[in-house]
């Protein structure tokens, strides 16, 4: 099929774009002691975080509980679950993960871990934790120093195993690239490998240690005594990270179709914000000069076209530069892998 | 099930306030000549489709072909799909859909016109739409006056069959009520009723006359001449629309775990844009004193809590209003119904 036959709004991805960034990550991890674990929150897609580990991925990071489970039903059978979860449901879900593959979670609460204690020991599994500590996001996470040391006390009495120690420096994925926000990275991955060193210190082993995104990865990645990044967004990109300039392509767009014209200067797309995220700002139009996205009603995108230009005709294709990876991704079932105009593959999204 | 025992995040809504909203808008159009044909793009939910109908409904409204193909597939019989359509895919799939179901369709171009000709040709079903007129939105649909007489000429040359005139006043979906938004609402339905006056003058009946949404039904709603309200967002409400006066009752929210606090004045809870809309403004908390949110990350909200008010504790379930429905919704697969604490019924959302 050519893609531009698909039925709009569709969630298109260039291949060629994604495998270009799936080996150009791989092979800045191929010869360091760090590795990759790659988030699975970006893309949602079992076929992409197979293509993933089997491009040397250790294993899968991801965002909740839910995911872990998508991702355990796919084969994947070392995941970092790099969020706090909460309550006895949750926790029981991750015991019931961690009978059939290694799922470890992040704490950073008492609450969390007595509930992760007693689901894993009603299952008879052991649990596996990682201290989240805070580096500057001010979301998550206990302060580096005393109160590591006391949360992972708490854990071990409590029958857990701490595997290690992850903070995640999202405040940082947003800056452009400058010799401030590598120093502000390197000071983010310094805290980390100085909490698993406290944790050692009391005879606690902290083999991981765990950070980084598609904005930082070069710079934690590099970074001595941290084993493993979290970057996700690489492997799709969106116009959010390509305008910070992480050095990937971006493979996302969403096909639409011009639904209504008026005049050389208006048009209407059928996609709204119920098939790409306005969330963090307006997506670009792709090979489209004189033309841009002006506003995302639910359903349509308006355009403004400069009258110089050729003008849009009703059931013209039109792709859109996905602007937020992470929203758009997660209003889709599929993805249509595309490469030289035709479409080559159905990539499934699971939510 | 409680419903506080429900997964998080979740969709959860109030069933005594849907059922109340449900009653308030049937007893509106109980003894009036105009009718609802309530907008099912809202909820995507084809039960609650089918409780609108039976509470006196004379169809449903949607956006997209998809929708109509929902509609269709779960028993309703008169369809408006009250937007354009481009493209022979769009084209042939309205005309397979009216094979089963009475499916009008809105146009304001030529090209769609001929789609649609072609498609409803090929399959020996009548195409049925309306002369979509903008009345000030500034979306789609031509000017009242000589386009809507040239374009339903172009129609009929078509062999389609012109039902009426549609007009959507979305921009005053967004304004308080007052004198004079009420007097725009009327300019807006006095187009519709005269633009179907002109085709009836050159002998093209126009018995269909759609306007009208959940800030406008009860001006247009009493406009003389006017035959049908669009209105779909007053069934679940959300506070966009309960901001700007609207009266019915709020029955949306989100169901969110407190996952992580800092000293008493942060927590994080497990809810972000993948879970609620953040596109029109930040939701707020129900029965929270004291706490805001303060931003929507991809999986997280982040709340502000006053130190004077009892803090919150990791494991803690949370309700968050919904800001923007229609947005909303469309993340979930499911509402939980729930009365008086307890869920007493799943809601399917088809997507």
């Amino acid at each position: 099929m050519k893609f531009n036959q698909i039925k709009t709004p569709a969630l298109i991805v260039d291949l060629e774009a994604m495998e270009s960034n799936l080996r150009g990550m791989a092979n800045f991890f191929a010869d360091r002691p760090c590795k990759l674990r790659p988030h699975f929150k970006n893309h949602k897609a079992p076929l992409l975080a197979r293509k993933q580990v089997r491009a040397g991925a250790i294993g899968m990071t991801c965002a909740t509980t839910r995911e872990a489970e998508i991702l355990v039903e796919h084969g994947i059978t070392s995941i970092l679950i790099a969020n706090e979860i909460a309550g006895q449901e949750k926790a029981e879900h991750v015991a019931d993960l961690s009978r059939r593959a290694s799922v470890m979670v992040c704490v950073d609460n008492c609450h969390s871990i007595r509930d992760l204690a007693v689901a894993h020991r009603n299952r008879r599994v052991p649990a596996e934790v990682l201290i989240d500590i805070d580096i500057g996001l001010n979301r998550c996470g206990v302060a580096p120093g005393q109160a590591v040391l006391d949360l992972a006390r708490y854990a071990l009495d409590q029958s857990l195993t701490v595997r290690g120690i992850m903070g995640y420096d999202g405040h940082l994925q947003a800056m452009p690239p400058s010799p401030e926000r590598d120093e502000a990275v390197r000071h983010g991955s310094k805290s980390i490998v100085e909490s698993a060193t406290l944790l050692e210190g009391i005879g606690i082993p902290a083999p991981i240690r765990s950070t980084g995104g598609t904005g930082t990865y070069a710079v934690s990645g590099g970074y001595s005594g941290i084993t493993e990044i979290q970057a996700g967004s690489y492997l799709l990109m969106d116009d959010i990270y390509a305008n910070r300039g992480a050095p990937f392509r971006r493979s996302l767009t969403v096909l639409a179709t011009v639904i209504s014209t008026r005049g050389r200067e208006h048009a209407v797309l059928d996609c709204g914000v119920k098939a790409i995220s306005g969330e963090r700002g307006l997506p670009a139009l792709k090979d489209l000069p004189g033309a841009h996205l002006t506003a995302l009603h639910a359903e349509h995108a308006i355009i403004k076209t400069d009258p110089n230009y050729p003008p849009l005709t009703p059931g013209q294709k039109v792709e859109v530069w996905v602007h937020y990876g992470d929203a758009t991704v997660n209003l889709h079932s599929r993805m249509y892998g595309v490469c030289h105009g035709e479409v080559t593959e159905i990539i499934p999204i699971e939510r």
